[in-house]
């Protein structure tokens, strides 16, 4: 019997920064993988292959023996190197990548498909103008930035091994867990045991992890309108009913809480309520934990961006009245420190600590044990407090350099919703345009400008915009406000 | 009308580090809240209070304007300090902390606090025994770690202040997508773009994403018995059934796919299969794609671990045959750096990219942006590739030193399942005694133990074990293996 030797076909690039061996073994492999090489086919005799493709015996060797290895090729003592005979089914290769037909998708994936695109971060950004107004962004350049890469770097150069080992602490790093309980005492006046708090990727995560607890299919999660509508976002995914409730002044409209039936769960942000700025007063506060404690429901408290109170004091979070255990806190350090740290927390009432770590076990591995030490002794060392106390006069300064521009450059043109703390204005514009039609306009100029009208529910007003002005100084507030006064129109 | 001034019972501390107004502030407070002061009550004027507690009128002041600021006190001109009237609710105080009587908690929920015992991570570490052959320990004496510190102390010194800005690109840093998409090609075979990496929280948080896009309630999912049993529950936890499906010594019997009706997704370790170390040859990995190419099925590839083939290179990751776009790739850094990284990625294909992008965005923010550039360097620079070359070899002796020794030592008494690859051994035991007192009796010799029980699903075998060999030399191995010898019986 005369065995017939397959042809192949095997383009070598002698510059290429691919090995040979590695280009022979893709060469052959695909050739297989496509069905121009067939099971059984035997290969030309190395001592022919290597003179043809002249390279030498043991480079092709070297490939020959991998795709044995993995099951592509039987060398036969004697006799040669043959196509696996047992390779019997081809991948279909017709629709490369394009999935199969229909595809098992759950409700989730469901409902993220049909999520409308704004609420996409898209993997580009785009130039941003001159002069941005957003509310998102504190005072970069303020942070202690040589005095943290020192910190980080001392941390990870730590000798002691078992750092670098297995964290079993599903609740994060304990030096952490006690830093910011100190941090919640001394600013947002809540005291808490390190054993209540839970590291989490940053606000998001937090959220994501009590939706995940407190939700089911049906049920009914009560929000500020407007609010933080990303978290909406959250809510529906598991399955829930975002039910609105108007805010006011004074945050949510506690005494209509009554007319929502099912609620279980209700998400504010008492201390400074994004975006209108309002803060609850301690009446409303009561009321609202006397309406939890009735109807057995949870309380989100988002603290988010709360430390920046221009008077006194910023008044104390909602948990630290709560005496029922129906209070959990979402914070984060994003705000405080700067935005791409990723670092999140909950504060969680003792009798749902272990639920919430388990969910939070579950929901993937802790940061890095290195970050969350640099940030512990970022703490502990003093320079986050007398970062957020900086940022404070500083931010106040901003504020009110842009309110008196405002109402300088604008006049009757401008109402200021609110002025009261945090980094950013509340302010709605009388123009013949509208609010597209507005940052449209600014934007040519080169101000970014971001409108409130996703944030609203059910109907937004007309032209109000976020103004932020942490992260610009005087004179651009003040060029930014006077390029608004020629586009407002 | 004589208004009646309240009795006030403020203990102070001249000694303690709380400021004096900070004390007066919250004994007040505490009074009104519980009710021993009541709505409309009449503090005592000033110029007394300040005199009776031996302190400053401005430090007084500085309490009552707070109380006031926050809604307990109204200050009326000229005639003091009164509770505010308006303070109607007073918190239930019988039951501190207890939680509400019938929390509202999801289905989701309700399956976490069922979970046993054995899936808890303690919050507190015991003290280790003197020789622990865990296997999820790598050789971490082993690792670069003056590289990684002054590279990460670099990357967070970094002066381009966008750095520290909000990031948009829910996928991760673009250029640790470009260094992980360079690191599969080179140890896994697998070709991809930067737009089909996902930066993960740990390899749990990918197999959280995947089971949350692809498992609804009473889907099915066939997993590998044994196997890695957290993923289990991660797919519980999203209201699927597990099946399983027995492993050889070639991995998942792919052939008994055919008895499972309607799962679609498979959850497989082709490269080094945990716990047995079983390696799916090209036949059966291709008998698989097929399977989920019929369908439309999702493939879930867990390769954690599986750079440390003996032989040749590592067999490519199964994601490397797929031309139908339905394998999933799940991947990690914190074997091949160190375990409390806290890194993890996926690898999705084109068409299911922006599905897994929204749901990884929705899951929490992104990590620090400082860590994930740091690894990306620490990857450029060929920190890693060395690191990882070097260890295979490490690896490699440090098992065969172990086998050898179990062989000398226990002879009979001790089966070796598994030697092929990685960084663990599995082993079974004859003994009179079982899983748990062998590992008892070990533990009393200063030898940590991992039974291989908790990772069966259907029945678990008689005193098989775990070995882990990475972090520990030559000598500890000789010395752990003879401490066995005495106490297997």
């Amino acid at each position: 019997m005369v065995l017939k030797t397959a042809k192949v076909n095997i383009q070598l690039d002698k510059e290429s920064a691919v090995s040979l061996s590695q280009q022979i073994y893709e060469s052959l492999r695909n050739q297989i993988l496509s069905g121009d090489l067939k099971p059984g086919d035997r290969l030309p005799a190395a001592r022919n292959l290597s003179k043809s493709l002249d390279i030498s015996r043991p480079t092709l060797a070297t490939s020959l023996e991998q795709l044995e290895l993995e099951g592509y090729l039987e060398i036969r003592q004697g006799s040669g190197a043959y196509v696996c005979s047992t390779l019997k089914q081809k991948p279909n290769r017709d629709k490369e990548g394009q999935g199969p037909a229909k595809l098992p998708i759950s409700e989730y994936g469901e409902f993220l498909e049909a999520l409308p695109e704004q609420h996409e971060t898209g993997t580009t950004q785009q130039a941003e103008p001159e002069i941005c107004f957003y509310p998102w962004r504190p005072a970069l350049d303020q942070f202690p930035l040589e005095e943290w890469a020192r910190i980080l770097g001392r941390q990870a150069r730590n000798s002691d091994l078992s750092v670098l080992d297995y964290v079993f602490q599903a609740q994060g790093d304990q030096w952490l867990r006690e830093e910011i309980c100190g941090m919640v005492a001394r600013f947002r006046g809540v005291k808490c045991t390190p054993e209540q708090v839970i590291i989490t990727m940053g606000l998001n995560q937090g959220l994501n992890i009590a939706a995940s607890l407190h939700l089911r299919n049906g049920s009914s999660v009560v929000v500020e309108d407007p609010g933080y509508s990303f978290a909406w976002s959250i809510f529906r995914g598991h399955g829930a009913n975002v039910v609105p409730i108007s805010v006011d002044a004074q945050g949510l409209r506690v005494d209509w809480l009554a007319d929502t039936r099912n609620a279980k769960l209700v998400y504010v942000m008492p201390a400074h309520q994004f975006p209108t700025g309002g803060v609850m007063p301690l009446t409303r506060r009561l009321e609202l934990l006397e309406w939890a404690r009735r109807k057995n429901a949870i309380i989100l408290e988002d603290d988010y961006d709360s430390e920046y109170q221009d008077h006194g004091k910023p008044i104390p979070a909602l948990m630290s009245l709560d005496t029922n255990g129906c209070v959990v806190y979402a914070g984060s350090l994003n705000q405080l420190m700067f935005p791409s740290l990723g670092l999140g927390f909950l504060l969680v009432p003792p009798h749902m600590v272990g639920l919430y770590t388990r969910a939070r076990q579950y929901a993937g591995e802790q940061l890095s044990v290195h970050l969350q030490r640099a940030i512990a002794e970022f703490i502990q060392e003093g320079h986050l407090d007398r970062h957020i106390k900086r940022l404070r006069g500083l931010y106040s300064e901003r504020r009110n350099v842009l309110v008196q521009a405002l109402v300088e450059n604008l006049g009757g043109k401008c109402g200021i919703v609110n002025t009261g703390a945090g980094v950013f204005v509340l302010a709605r514009f009388k123009s013949k345009f509208n609010d597209e039609e507005i940052m449209e306009r600014a934007k040519k100029q080169g101000v970014g400008l971001v409108s409130s009208r996703s944030f609203y529910l059910v109907r937004a007003p007309r032209n109000e915009f976020i103004l932020g002005t942490a992260n610009l100084d005087e004179e651009q507030i003040l060029e930014g406000v006077a390029r608004l006064a020629k586009i407002i129109g």
